[in-house]
């Protein structure tokens, strides 16, 4: 990271109005923006890609069913003809809450509401051998690094003659058993059924493992005990070694050690067990949770901070019902967001804010092909059914027509080939002359 | 690379059949390893990618238009169901004739016929400072790089202050009048005409230039003059200033220096002036002309060496019509590696090879939205006839029924919105903790 830059950020435009400060692009971040676009204010959205990702679709990219750019979207062309929203790519900071400072690589600016809406980060519990070996998915890089990894070591597999020397480089170990790893180990049993026996024929893929450690004794934790069940039976149909209760100690990129069971042998080891969120230098510790997240009031607002709000995984928001916070998932950030751009556009009028009330939608998980398990507040169902619920509600999730038309193009054409064709090794091998470590060090 | 390894290429399948090993899986060497499946031999597919790359899109790619997947196909999914081609990803070292065996990063094969088509890379006529700052356009790598590239000078130029320094980021210098220059001109400037300008509403783009930089007198140098004189006009109409009889002398990564002209400043500098064949050790200088290429006879074969043939941008064979070889376009591979293939089935069937005779089809390059210049053997047009030929043609060479529709929608949204919407800054950022060099010398 840069360090931050001693001048404001250039070329804001003065626009007179009140300056709302967005710190990241994510579901909350964007949503915000968008609530605001029209109003009396100048929102200024920050984020260090440009653009937001739809996290929720991060294993198809990484299991070869979806590109990167379907779930992608430039955050300039969302805002294009509103003049009162500025986009920067940058990394941010710090700030000063009584100066009412943001600093940024790009250079500071002052606000007058900031909101924090950074989002979370893997978590490895301090461990740093598994920091160090595993391959994290929260990022589409990451999601991308994964699929290149996969391809990569049955590329190596190919050419080594003894079995027992190939089978590391097969196996498939994904650590947690929330939807994402879930949904990861369902999409990478599928590629081992339907997929890489034709890709590879020297390969004998009854040889590879799909292995899914929880440390708790459920899958789907937070869904219901039906949901937790049907998706255990679908990845049992599929060939995934499902192991609960089971914590994992150790890794050296190799071998996962295991508390009290056998060492698993893989080069790839995918975790998913934990996010912690992001964090920015310039709130005392009192406002911190021991696991990171902000306190904040009904507003979303940091309390005895003037005008900094938090939004979605880094808001530790207690609710009636929800007396730890609410889950670390879209639906809350994107609701805090709703909420918080309609306060905003209320105190611009003189208007009386409401306090944040979060309404479970309900949440669901697809288990590969043609099956999922949907928990909604007034039913609960599995199976096909289940599955197509869950395609619908995330196509219509996705911003954009065309992203919506081309990513069902891409599950058609999935669905009806048994072929995700994106298994390709494009490594950003490329980089110019002038830009490379070993060359410049050279000179 | 790594060393050629000293045992032979695990895991091939023992077929009995003879072995016809083919480096490079480009239009030459795909082509040949197609029309030989279900002969009598054993196809052996070496590629440094696990990908066929459609070169003739790159362009595409590189202004945001098409996804890398759009024009790269998996290799492996080509073949499936053809157990007699094997396909290895693997980065060739060198060969030894006599004892008819290749050598490669992953062991060394015995080939019964061997084919060169790994194709030609960037030539910078030797100018070492031209290679270490410039960018070059010869993968979907270099291609996806290019995006990369300009999007974040785009990112950067914002934050600066002076509009005299924000120049050379916005610039965009092109080098090479051929088709590729002449595409990658004329997508860029309807970047600049219909997209940045959106984007960047902060950014004036009327200071930005597109330069194309010809050493010749003309662009399109082996189409026709009405096709040259059009391409010329078209360019100018876009606003795409055009330099003929110009050379570039130096380029320090900031300013291009031009021999008896004005210097221009630019951050990115794109080379599409010359390409090179690529090189296998193996061959006695003899068989080289100075440009590189190898000499072959009528079947593509070197002559005096056993069962070794030459395909594509590398081979070189004197026709009465090209008495310097034929031009190194996809055409010409695909025409001989057609030949090639039905010369090695007759041979099997012990019938007499025919000489390979190249048929001209045509050539075409397109500027821009709506306007194309197309040579066809019985009739030359131009204007936007020639782009939807253009369109077209592409469209049918394109591999498979998928990839063909998605670029068709591709196509058909961007030219209904304006609006190609791939500007996304994915940098392959994310690279496990355990692979990243800094920390591996940190330990």
């Amino acid at each position: 990271m840069l360090p931050p830059a001693q001048q404001p950020i250039p070329n804001i435009p003065d626009s007179g109005l009140k300056k709302v400060v967005i710190v990241g692009g994510g579901f909350a971040g964007l949503k915000l923006a968008r609530k605001l676009k029209s109003g009396p204010y100048q929102v200024i959205l920050l984020d260090k890609n440009n653009y937001h990702q739809f996290q929720p679709l991060f294993y198809q990219v990484a299991t070869a069913g979806l590109e990167p750019s379907a779930i992608s979207f430039p955050l300039r062309k969302i805002f294009h003809n509103t003049p009162n929203t500025i986009f920067r790519m940058a990394e941010v900071h710090s700030f000063d809450s009584r100066m009412k400072r943001l600093y940024t690589e790009i250079g500071f600016i002052d606000y007058d509401y900031l909101v924090l809406a950074m989002g979370a980060d893997t978590n490895y519990f301090g461990n740093k051998a598994i920091e160090y070996f595993s391959v994290p998915m929260k990022t589409v890089s990451e999601a991308l690094y994964i699929r290149n990894k996969i391809i990569s070591n049955y590329e190596r597999a190919i050419n080594i003659e003894k079995m027992d020397d190939r089978k590391s480089l097969m196996n498939v170990v994904i650590v947690g058993g929330g939807p994402t790893g879930v949904e990861l180990a369902g999409a990478m049993a599928d590629l081992r059924n339907n997929v890489f026996p034709k890709d590879y024929p020297e390969l004998n893929f009854s040889n590879m493992k799909v292995v899914l450690i929880e440390a708790g004794p459920k899958l789907l934790a937070a869904m219901s005990a039906e949901s937790q069940q049907h998706s255990l039976k679908y990845l049992n149909d599929l060939g995934v070694e499902v192991m609960l209760d089971t914590k994992v100690h150790d890794y050296d990129g190799e071998t996962v050690k295991l508390e009290r069971k056998d060492p698993i042998h893989t080069h790839t080891l995918l975790w998913a067990a934990g996010i912690k969120p992001n964090y920015i230098e310039g709130l005392g510790q009192e406002h911190y949770a021991p696991n990171g997240r902000i306190y904040v009031d009904e507003y979303n607002e940091i309390l005895g901070e003037n005008g900094i709000f938090v939004l979605g995984d880094v808001a530790l928001l207690r609710e009636e019902n929800y007396p730890k916070g609410h889950p670390q998932v879209a639906q809350v950030a994107l609701q805090q967001a709703e909420n918080l751009g309609k306060n905003l556009l209320k105190v611009a009028e003189g208007k009386e804010r409401k306090p944040f009330h979060y309404k479970d939608l309900g949440s669901m998980a697809t288990v590969g092909r043609k099956r999922a398990v949907v928990d909604l507040p007034f039913m609960k169902f599995q199976g096909m059914m289940a599955w197509l619920t869950w395609l619908f509600v995330h196509l219509m999730a996705i911003l954009g027509v065309k992203n919506k038309l081309f990513i069902f193009m891409d599950w058609a054409w999935n669905y009806l080939s048994f072929d995700p064709s994106l298994r390709l090794l494009i490594k950003p091998k490329y980089v110019r002359a002038s830009e490379r470590k070993e060359l410049i060090e050279e000179k």
